[in-house]
């Protein structure tokens, strides 16, 4: 029977780099729009715009000697101890990205083998059975890896379960793209496990997954640099800003709501909101658009923990990583206590969305 | 309960590129080792030797126009229309690939937006709730696949996935390496769904996979070319054919031997062995291998229908698109009929191995 037994969270890890990167780094820089037109006015002035809708003050960059499976590493052997449990054991690594390793200075994605592999290799399992994938669905690919992990969990394939979301965005970057100060690097991991007989008050309630593609497949995309001299073969990731905004307004509160209506959870007795770390202005309109969709107007203090003023958007990593600095206590005013109920939720590229429903 | 349905396969299609590669083509060519030492003897015997021990005499290469993600979309379409099923009513896609969109010319692999949601796109499926994302499992992602996608449809999360492996190798291939002979473009995608009531006697039955890293995972990697003055950045796929050879001699026929085991099957039942057309000489020795775990020496006729003397190996296209080619009749020799026991079995970068035991 799948209703009594759940999937727990056992262990939080993440890996944040070492290189901050501070708006003022950028009060220098050249910024060209997507007609390859210098943007006119001094540089300062478009990182203050830029930091008044995006809430973003710094970001952090992976040092040249890291890559995406290594920090994806580093973060899962901070989970796995968290956790207690011998990596042996593990039934499933997924590790969630978009662009593979991408060396420093090299814009070539490189996923062969396979990242999980990596991380696999990197944690020194020798243990066969635990199969090891990489799982690609823009931003919410680490929640999509939670929601395909419990469900080998459900069915059971699997007891316990990596997910890891691992990414370097500053190596697939347009420099000349005002975009490019939003995104970040970063990786954050979970350990996931099936419930112990009769412990079946925490663990994972419910999940919702969409696809938008019909229109909205190329409003992340990959595209030329914004500098009319760059060379048209190599490509950056691109975002259609606008678009994506409305979208994610349109789309994310209609699906976190979906998802804590089929959990049947009271939206009053939602504790904390877990919301890829995309832009604090959208994030802000989302969380107000879910809740309108409740008729409350009065949204509760310190539903929703926040680390995009420091840390950018590492795009899969930022759910993870979020979790893991509440989990750890290191996010002022922000912790979780036994039989809360929280959600989380993610748009990005595809354009795909997600929200997972769990109780602490 | 879990076990009064199984996951059936109600369509195939493949795509197989126009462009016919022949080994004579390779006849003039400069061959390096992998210390960049030019291969001394006339290229003829080179290729003769290649074709002796891979089987392989021809391979497709997609035309310029064509990318991993639109060959993907070309057999989804007549694997939707061979199942009759409104492609409206998937309810997962998943595509199976390793190097992404790779346009001809630029090295750079582009998997932003997935090509699962470019796929969905072209499909002009609307539906948000079907789920779009890609898999990146080695050679063994398509059977990984059509795992995952029987996991969610036993764990009550789809009815309807559509399936597709789809690869471009040839624009990833180190053209000075003779290993790049063995590389081949191509995509197969299936429709599996959610058995009837009370139909219980086909589906699949089965699986296991596995992951090998703690000393494999680097035996197919990304490496520089073996030309001397190419670009050190710019990296291909590259094999350490010998220890690949060893490996899978050693553990796919166990997998494939427990894959049976597992669903409770006789080896004399098995009516069909649809493995990863890797290389002939392997394949074969995998086969006999495979049989010898059940003393038999005497290998059943036409039991492994082969592909890759005209097709070479397309990575997760090559079980797909041998499905589908013995489905449509055109292997000589080869059918299936109802009832008939088959097994899929792959193994490929990562190193991963996995087999899926099906009933017809």
């Amino acid at each position: 029977m799948l209703s009594v037994m759940k999937s727990v969270i056992r262990g939080t890890g993440s890996f944040i780099p070492a290189v901050i990167i501070n708006n003022s780094d950028f009060s220098l820089h050249d910024f060209y729009d997507d007609r390859q037109q210098r943007i006119t006015g001094a540089s300062g002035e478009i990182v203050r715009k830029f930091e008044k809708v995006t809430g973003i003050y710094a970001r952090r960059y992976a040092t040249s000697d890291l890559n995406a499976s290594d920090m994806a590493t580093l973060a899962s052997k901070i989970a796995l101890k968290d956790a207690g449990i011998d990596p042996e054991t593990l039934d499933y690594i997924i590790v969630a990205h978009n662009f593979g390793n991408v060396s420093k200075d090299a814009i070539q994605s490189e996923a062969v083998p396979s990242l999980a592999s990596k991380v696999k290799q990197s944690l020194q399992i020798k243990n066969p059975s635990c199969v090891a994938y990489d799982l690609l669905f823009g931003c919410p690919g680490w929640i999509q890896g939670v929601i395909q992990a419990d469900c080998f969990i459900k069915a059971g394939l699997a007891n316990k379960c990596l997910i890891v979301g691992t990414e370097t965005l500053s190596r697939v970057i347009d420099r000349y793209d005002r975009d490019s100060m939003i995104f970040s690097d970063g990786a954050g991991a979970i350990v996931l496990e099936k419930s112990a007989e009769g412990d079946i008050q925490s663990g994972l309630l419910g999940s919702v997954a969409q696809s938008y593609c019909f229109e909205e497949a190329e409003f992340i995309y990959m595209g030329k640099s914004n500098f009319p001299e760059s060379d048209p073969n190599v490509r950056y990731m691109k975002m259609a800003g606008r678009k994506v905004y409305e979208f994610a307004l349109k789309t994310v509160p209609l699906a976190m709501k979906q998802c804590l209506d089929s959990c049947g959870v009271n939206i009053r007795d939602l504790k904390k909101i877990f919301i890829h770390q995309a832009n604090e202005k959208m994030d802000n309109a989302i969380i107000k658009e879910f809740y309108a969709l409740y008729n409350i107007t009065d949204l509760p203090s310190f539903i929703m923990p926040m680390n995009i003023h420091e840390l950018g958007n590492s795009s899969v990593a930022t759910v993870p990583t979020l979790l893991d600095m509440v989990r750890k206590g290191v996010m002022p005013g922000h912790s979780l206590a036994a039989g809360d109920t929280i959600i989380f939720a993610s748009v990005g590229a595809g354009m795909n969305i997600n929200a997972v429903c769990y109780r602490v």
